[in-house]
């Protein structure tokens, strides 16, 4: 996937790319619930615990910008607005899946 | 690997502990170049572009803390000092090189 070379080397492009999205605190946390179907802003907020609205509205833009969530308005009355993962958020799921299962093997349960 | 109920849903424990680790900025990245082979200190704040070196001490005691990465010093002339990864953290490769295939896949790259 990458060079091998002795040190310096930098790190994977892809890698380094993966993480643009992932190492922003909550991401993965919002990616992963939407993994589990679509949800609305305030179902989201009390999934992923301790996010702010603040903090959870930026993070579902860039998201978006991202082209890995989506908002779906769906006309009322009353009107629904929902987040859910596009295409290619969606497939990011099984690799969350691993991580998520590396942790429960490596990880000591949080407090 | 969790319970899916109609919302609100509490985010998957374990993706919420994966994420307690890969949220934080640089994780990702460093476990990904510890991944192809210990790394000095120097080479690893070369590899990792843009982290300081206050952090990345700071992120290598975290990852050391959590199981993940090992300080090796053997002694000298000339005393050297590498980073390394457990067997916990060595674990995480191949979930790490699924998020890479994912970014290339899906991400526009990086400018």
């Amino acid at each position: 996937m990458s060079d091998m070379k002795a040190e310096p080397r930098a790190c994977d492009e892809a890698i380094t790319l993966a993480f643009s999205v992932l190492g922003k605190r909550w991401n993965g946390m919002i990616l992963g619930v939407l993994g589990s179907g679509s949800a609305s802003f305030v179902g989201l907020r009390k999934a992923v615990r301790g996010i702010s609205d603040t903090v959870l509205s930026e993070r579902l833009s860039g998201l978006a910008e991202a082209g890995l969530v989506r908002r779906v308005v769906a006309e009322g009355p009353p009107v629904s607005v929902t987040y859910e993962l596009t295409a290619a958020g969606a497939d990011i799921v099984p690799a969350i899946q691993a991580l998520a299962a590396w942790a429960t093997r490596n990880l000591q349960p949080l407090p």
